[in-house]
């Protein structure tokens, strides 16, 4: 069976998050009813993130078996096509070898979450950004989030419904930029790793915030993750501002 | 009774656009319930700019008249508290003159059209930009624009139902800008004049998007605009990618 990698944008919002489930709207439940209207039978797909409720896609990466040879191009156009109204796009599709997986082969994630600082509720950015009240010092994030670069034992990072094997996981990069938005400032926090564990950018996040808000010290974030322990970490944020940006292969299927 | 200027920022997908109407919502309609509950009456505010159904605002400046004395800043938070779930957010609010008027003391309007350039439907920008297939020429379209730039008879660009006495507009500027956007390249026009017709910037870049294709030389904008004639415009492009991005005073209240 032919083996086609979908690059896939997504809107979270309306959905459960990636997995499919019984009763609620997930995207690859989306994706694999488009699939069926184009080859009808049922169909499994595989992505890199399983994104959770109103998390966003910018560059999730998942991979489908198709029995007839489809040109990628018109793979993608005739999943668009089926994927309406959904918030869901195929931006790319590409054949890849039948042992090529959109997990397992991946060894690189990247996420953005977007921080609007202002007082006035989010309209246009609604969703699409965590809204706080007040300035944060961006220079004092930067110093907590140094102490969370390179390998760790991330249990205090990591939610109580992690199925992770290991909470040892290998940061390589966390940027944290002030940009002017058209809403306003936003904070934006750029996570660059292997893998991520369940809500461990949220829980990074939300602990930043509480240092760039002068809660926290940049020095208790070093405590916190030698703490080993969920209770050392601060307030998980929402999934609002969180989009998985892109996913790294050691050939990219989309190049 | 003390006057507020009130500096508006609207998401326009959910509103028939500004003005009140009789059985649709509108953003009128939306901020002058939510001044009703804070002081219980009719309420009619004034805006610098109507903007049509599906148009947005990240700069629409109005005035209320209250009874009561209000702190600008609390005046505004309570609105903003009233005006939920509605995509409408009072950004900021300033005391200003009785003579002071949304609408007839404005010296200049700006808004900004963002489009773009990809095959697959917009997700996360739906209803927010104009999404072509193909990609434009910015050098064709900057070319083109140029000839519509001073004082001009826009009767080409005006909407059959514009009700402007005259349609001789002065046009300030108009910059034509590509941009990396996380969706994929945007074309971005910025538009300022001191005020417009009705569907005049919609007109425009309708037209604009014509030579950018090469469908249209950007001589053909000279021609169309020397015509004076609505059948010689370009297709009106949708509302989807326009913002109010602000209004100009002679003093601004909100400084």
């Amino acid at each position: 069976m032919p083996r086609y990698a979908l690059l896939v944008e997504y809107d979270g919002r309306p959905f459960a998050g990636w997995q499919r489930q019984a009763d609620q709207p997930s995207v690859q439940a989306a994706i694999e009813a488009a699939l069926a209207r184009l080859e009808p039978r049922d169909h499994t797909i595989a992505a890199a993130g399983r994104t959770d409720a109103g998390v966003h896609a910018r560059g999730q990466v998942a991979h489908c078996d198709m029995d007839k040879d489809w040109d990628p191009f018109r793979l993608s156009e005739a999943l668009n096509f089926h994927l309406k109204p959904a918030p869901v796009a195929i931006r790319a599709a590409s054949a890849v070898f039948d042992d090529w997986h959109a997990r397992f082969s991946a060894v690189e994630r990247r996420y953005l979450f977007r921080l609007l600082m202002r007082r006035a509720p989010a309209t246009l950015e609604a969703g699409q950004v965590w809204r706080v009240n007040h300035e944060l010092d961006v220079d004092a994030m930067r110093d907590g989030a140094a102490h969370l670069l390179g390998q760790h034992d991330f249990t205090t990072f990591r939610s109580v419904m992690c199925q992770a094997k290991s909470p040892v996981k290998t940061m390589d990069e966390i940027t944290i930029r002030r940009v002017e938005g058209l809403a306003g400032p936003e904070v934006h926090f750029f996570l660059r790793a292997r893998s991520f564990l369940h809500n461990q950018v949220r829980s990074i996040v939300g602990t930043l915030e509480r240092v760039g808000a002068s809660a926290w010290a940049p020095e208790d974030v070093k405590t916190a993750l030698e703490a080993r322990s969920r209770a050392a970490c601060g307030p998980v944020c929402p999934p609002d501002g969180l989009s998985l940006m892109g996913v790294g292969y050691p050939d990219d299927p989309f190049a």
